[in-house]
């Protein structure tokens, strides 16, 4: 197994991540163009993910169901913005059974038309409202340039649909999603983000409002790392989905979407990753620990083991793996483990027996410390839920020192170059599209937390009312 | 809410069911013919499952993992039988992005191809082995007739791929996961099964040897609920999976694959469900138990919701839904609870706060109980336990009573009319196809578990060395 070493992140991020992603076995080119394998080790990082974000779906109302991967092409095109949106990307069956078929099936890019039709079947009454069903699933968007986990013909993602008797209830669930992703990202993944609100032209195609958590990645590069759409009464009509108020009058409802996919785990992988490899957050690892046994013969092999069992038994509570493979050298095993991300090693040698203690090396610091073979489990705890706090600390200190405030357009151009520019911006979907060809930035949003007053844009010098992010983006 | 009453089970067993799965909001029909839409109490019926299943593939070694939906066409051409039987029920996308496709994508019926191109990738030591992996996806068949969760042009379901060094370690991984549906079926869904071999014209398309557990449904026609296949070398050749073994010589692996799928929920239903609706295990119920709140007048209201929600604080260990509806009376929510098959209601009344008492009543048996408020957490996973065991053993009890051992091949077309019939048969697939032609019993497979000695087949009267079951089924 010779070791070939990551390109450095300041070499050429783009390369670092692609090597990174296949070395650490996370992922890998499947043959179809644009598809990829997720291998076991990053699924139990998206199994992670998945259950903290499950339970706060469940925690805040919702329920799981399923939806068919096949929509009837004729119900993308009810909603006239979203068929517009969705057409280039779509996937289409053509032949079932071995026959061509009446009606082509669109593999779905996303559920609103199928979910918006049967929800007009289920709902009748204002009773039956909120309906708060959540999905996850894969779907398919036909790409041309692709990246594993960032932009796949196929994702794996969850998708929210919400139906209200009003709309003021939607605009909660809506914002309310979005905080449950903050605080998910924040919380679980160590990865700090932004609350936004999109411009017209970012929006999600067929909604009235789209928002979404923006990540600032390792390159300072921006990363849409879930959304939550308001779409007001569109699909509603689309699909007739209609009920019955408490005066027997028949009303529209409104609706929510709301996602997050497998690129959460790329903005995990740049948002965290040094040039030694992945490094992940403590809550969401497949491994929170690994203990390497360290010994040169025979005699030190029976007492090592002897203790790594003992040890492994006294850290039963936590996501662990004892890497006890002879083959190997424990240098090639830290190297190995380091690449990995597991955020915290445990070496046992044979001076650790003699002294009755073991030797911890966290991912995120360099350097090794000693502690007591009895009571490990509590250091253990305190240690990992240090490094969650500091890989947070250290992210949230890497956007603010990689956010600006551009005095006027010229320096403007110059800090998105590397770094995201939050400033004055008149609205103007003209002057956005401009900022776009004569910068590469893009209009990430407009944050939901204000600093208020008033301005004048960056480009154009017009009245400004709001502040908006700028930055090259995944 | 007009209550509308189900057909009888021995009225018309085939309506019960449909209708049962729609007014238990368990699935529904989707737009696109032969797909369904799971619906919340399903869903989460099934992720039970997918939970009990789950935790057995990761206690015997297994890690997850997620492969594309789409498949190349030709390689599905690669193993000879594989796309011979496959061929028919394939539904293809030909359009891409707005463009015709080169080669026409597949979308998976099964992923034994492009797993197995993956692992040829992937393995090139006897150290890679064994490669134990369990994918939780759906696939797509495109099917003629359908029914809800039994036959449904997409479902869902796990599909285990395994690759080991010897034949022997992938017969052993066979037959262990096929002991592991067995006891998951028996103990967690408390159906019944037989481990049965099937015979060479029912076994997998590309397959050495498949197995099956077979259950009886409450008509006695048999369903195919788990299989697992030894696939011996032939994907590994026909995908080169080959590894180098410690001898330095190269060597074909030998594979498995294995799947359970969303047609256990149709089993759960037939086997346990009557007249009155589902009766669902405890194990796998969404909702272990329901507790009505029953009351007249505002007082009452007070008291008894002040000790619901006591009461519900008691039983916080479980799974459970209060049903505190105002709009229906406690006999509505008593049926509707019935049909969605809770295994356990509690109901508390003016008279239950005033003895500190609650009343119990069984899904699976007539009649009520009281047992005291105080203590009541331990009375109610008693008597969930004694549920789960009784559902087992009357199953049981009915599985025995309707399979039988006639003595001649006229008695054999008399029981396969109601029942199973368990007998020698010559093994001879011309025999096997004029059972079925002649009584619409098709052989559900050679029971692991034989009785030995020698007989003549039930038909042809030729020597036999093996018994087989054959019954009607689904």
């Amino acid at each position: 197994m010779p070791e070939e070493r990551l390109p450095s992140r300041s070499e050429n991020f783009s390369e670092w991540y692609n090597q990174l992603v296949l070395k650490a076995e996370l992922a890998d080119y499947a043959p179809v163009r644009g598809t990829m394998v997720v291998r076991p080790y990053g699924w139990a990082l998206w199994e992670n993910i998945t259950a903290a974000l499950d339970s706060r779906f469940k925690a805040t109302g919702h329920v799981n169901a399923a939806f068919p991967l096949f929509i009837p092409m004729s119900f993308l095109q009810k909603e006239k913005d979203h068929v517009e949106g969705f057409s280039p990307q779509l996937a289409v069956v053509t032949i079932g059974g071995g026959e061509e078929l009446e009606e082509p099936l669109v593999v779905r890019p996303t559920s609103e038309t199928i979910i918006g039709h049967m929800y007009a079947k289920w709902i009748e009454s204002y009773r039956d409202l909120p309906v708060l069903i959540n999905v996850w699933n894969s779907v398919v968007r036909w790409e041309l340039r692709t990246k594993l986990f960032l932009r796949t013909t196929e994702f794996y993602w969850q998708e929210g649909h919400t139906a209200h008797a009003t709309a003021e209830e939607a605009k909660a669930e809506t914002r309310q999603m979005l905080e449950v992703y903050a605080d998910f990202a924040e919380n679980e993944a160590a990865v700090p983000v932004v609350m936004v609100r999109k411009s017209e032209s970012e929006k999600f195609a067929g909604g009235v409002n789209s928002y979404s958590i923006e990540a600032m990645m390792g390159d300072t590069r921006a990363l849409q790392a879930g959304t939550s759409h308001y779409l007001g009464e569109n699909f509603a009509k689309a699909f007739s989905i209609r009920y019955l108020d408490r005066d027997n009058t028949l009303q529209y409802v409104s609706t929510t979407s709301w996602g997050l996919s497998t690129r959460f785990v790329g903005a995990i992988i740049m948002v965290h990753g040094d040039d030694q490899g992945l490094v992940l957050p403590p809550r969401l690892a497949p491994f929170q620990i690994v203990i390497v046994p360290i010994h040169k013969n025979e005699e030190q092999r029976r007492a090592v083991l002897e203790q790594t069992e003992a040890i492994r038994q006294s850290l039963g509570d936590f996501r662990l793996k004892v890497d006890d493979r002879e083959e190997v050298t424990p240098g090639f095993k830290f190297n190995d483990w380091e690449m990995r991300g597991v955020p915290l090693r445990v070496e046992i040698g044979p001076k650790d027996v003699e002294q009755g203690q073991v030797t911890l090396a966290r991912r995120d610091e360099k350097g090794r410390t000693h502690t007591p073979a009895e009571g490990v489990a509590e250091v253990v705890r305190a240690t990992l839920d240090e490094i969650q706090a500091n890989m947070l600390t250290k992210a949230r200190e890497f956007m603010r020192e990689n956010t600006h405030d551009p005095a006027d357009y010229a320096e403007f151009q110059e800090v998105v170059k590397a770094g995201w520019a939050d400033v004055w911006w008149c609205a103007e979907a003209d002057c956005e599209a401009k900022i776009k060809q004569e910068t590469k930035a893009t209009n990430r949003g407009i944050p939901l937390d204000q600093t208020g007053g008033e301005g004048v844009c960056i480009r154009c010098g017009d009245p400004a009312r709001e502040r908006a992010i700028f930055a090259r983006a995944y």
